[in-house]
């Protein structure tokens, strides 16, 4: 296995402990000492500068290993708080707990949650803490994958690409003063209306685990790969870009059954270790097979966002846009990764 | 091989259509019909929205492959035009000057040069033709990485991730209404004051060419890789990344002479493949580093940047930091990669 890292039992908690370091001015991680990285308490992160009393919370988290997914979107106008779990595994309920305490304004907590058993376990019952303790909290469901039904680690439609939609979205809801209900709302109404589809050419490696978590020949690719590397809808030839992006996109549109004239947001998203420049190939694809269906594309985003470490792959998601929507994506966001 | 193109020869063009459609809000790619994918003449990006009128444009560029590098920092604060050539091939000298044509707003244009020989001949010859038409061209030259001296396709020291430093303070100095002396200065400044050095863990495969560019046993790293796969310093085993990171941040540190109680920026690039988690454990290896040397970490940068298609590996660069410099980093900018 070659990877940078020192021990791998410690690659998550080094990490964070680096993000911390790196972006001090703007993000606070708890439960690590940067300097010993030594475990101290619970780990969840926050924004250095709490929203203003009275704001919603919106708060998101996951297994790591797929930064910058969920740590990176931390900041004004998307998320006030992250829980990061150890690689590709559910964060703890007592990390989730913490960091809902933390992040609580006074107008209470929207937990944004991909849909794995364990996430939706573990978040659910720190809601339950949560509640307990006088916080009222609201939990949105991603489930943006159509390549599969119960899936490895699912039950239902696995989370993805999406998230960062769903995540970016409330985040503006809550920024602009919307109520917890509002902001559940938006978020849902995010959900409703967003469908992902990925391929892998290549498998990634957990380092603690140390070897690649599936095979993959080197003629073939994966079609509706999952973000942890669980099983896709079928085995392909290598076959061009255009071919490959018409695969994934097609049953993306078939799910949202898109209209001819309506308008969506386009998102290319990079597992990890494809080059930006094959990305931008994927997304020209896209592109034009949408011009072809008559569906305007209003809103685009091409980048590295929720990753599975270094596979080699991509995904495509489309958002059926409405004026709300579009409002509340180019609201002004200011994290680590996404801003404007 | 597998990557995510159509024809491979097309590559560059189809990745650069896929970049004009994504982001025709900001940036304008030239020579090339978005719709079609055919070149329609010298192929170059600029700003959409130009700078004013007697504003200095800041101009770079030099072979695909390294994306987001140069592309994706046109916009406010800093490039004017970037030129894209064929993959790790320098652009011909005719995109360059039409691409100075363009981006000229009549206060003269600054030119940054990765020192490769390809790169340095073109914009000469393209500068010189600039000139004959009256414009004021000057160009600088980065040379930031310390680990050889005369490598495969340069003389002297090769320009690799410190070339963004260049780029964002170069283009905040014009931004800001510096005049041309000026804006070459504080460029030449800041090439004088950054230096890095690089690892691989895996090569990568130009898809030309279809192969990688070179072998690296499985059990094998390369200290002192260049971003195209040229020869480092000398293999070694695969080491724990403090480790790595320490050899190849003291020789930055040596060769800058940094001294106790001096302030840099600390900037951790990923070179493509490298799973942003392990850059953050690369960056708290060196912050640690830089700690234990006295040395003041001041501003930070992690991220891929400065790629080599899907090459795993990273590098670190250090910049010297003064008033002046941490001013113009610190300087808003737009661009579709990196915003503040």
């Amino acid at each position: 296995m070659k990877k940078l890292v020192d021990d791998p039992a410690n690659a998550v908690t080094d990490s964070l402990a680096g993000f911390a370091l790196a972006h001090a001015d703007t993000v606070a991680v708890h439960g690590i000492d940067p300097s010993t990285l030594a475990r101290t308490g619970p780990v969840y992160a926050t924004r250095k500068q709490p929203a203003p009393h009275g704001t919603v919370a919106v708060i998101s988290g996951g297994g790591s290993g797929h930064e910058p997914l969920h740590i990176g979107f931390i900041g004004e106008g998307m998320l006030d708080a992250a829980v990061p779990g150890p690689m590709f595994t559910s964060p703890t309920p007592d990390c989730i707990y913490e960091a809902i305490r933390a992040a609580h304004a006074g107008a209470g907590v929207l937990l944004i949650v991909k849909n794995y058993t364990g996430d939706v376990l573990n978040f659910d019952m720190a809601a339950d803490l949560a509640a307990d303790d006088g916080i009222a909290v609201r939990t949105v469901i991603v489930e943006d994958d159509v390549a599969v039904e119960n899936s490895l680690h699912t039950i239902g439609r696995r989370g993805v690409a999406g998230t960062l939609l769903v995540e970016k979205i409330a985040g503006a809801a809550a920024a602009r003063g919307d109520c917890l209900d509002d902001v559940a709302a938006v978020a849902q109404h995010v959900i409703d209306n967003v469908r992902s589809m990925g391929v892998a050419l290549t498998p990634c490696t957990v380092p603690q685990i140390g070897r690649p978590s599936f095979d993959l020949p080197a003629d073939e690719i994966e079609i509706g790969i999952g973000i942890h590397g669980e099983p896709g809808r079928y085995r392909a030839p290598v076959a061009p870009a255009s071919t490959i992006t018409r695969d994934i996109l097609d049953p993306v549109i078939a799910d949202l059954r898109v209209n001819d004239g309506e308008k969506v947001l386009l998102y290319v998203n990079g597992m990890g270790a494809t080059p930006l420049s094959e990305l931008y190939i994927i997304y020209g694809a896209a592109r034009r097979l949408c011009d072809e269906r008559g569906i305007i594309v209003d809103r685009s985003l091409v980048g590295d966002y929720v990753t599975s470490l270094e596979m080699q792959g991509a995904s495509v998601t489309l958002l059926r846009l409405d004026d709300e929507l579009t409002a509340l994506w180019d609201a002004p966001v200011n994290t680590v990764t996404l801003a404007w």
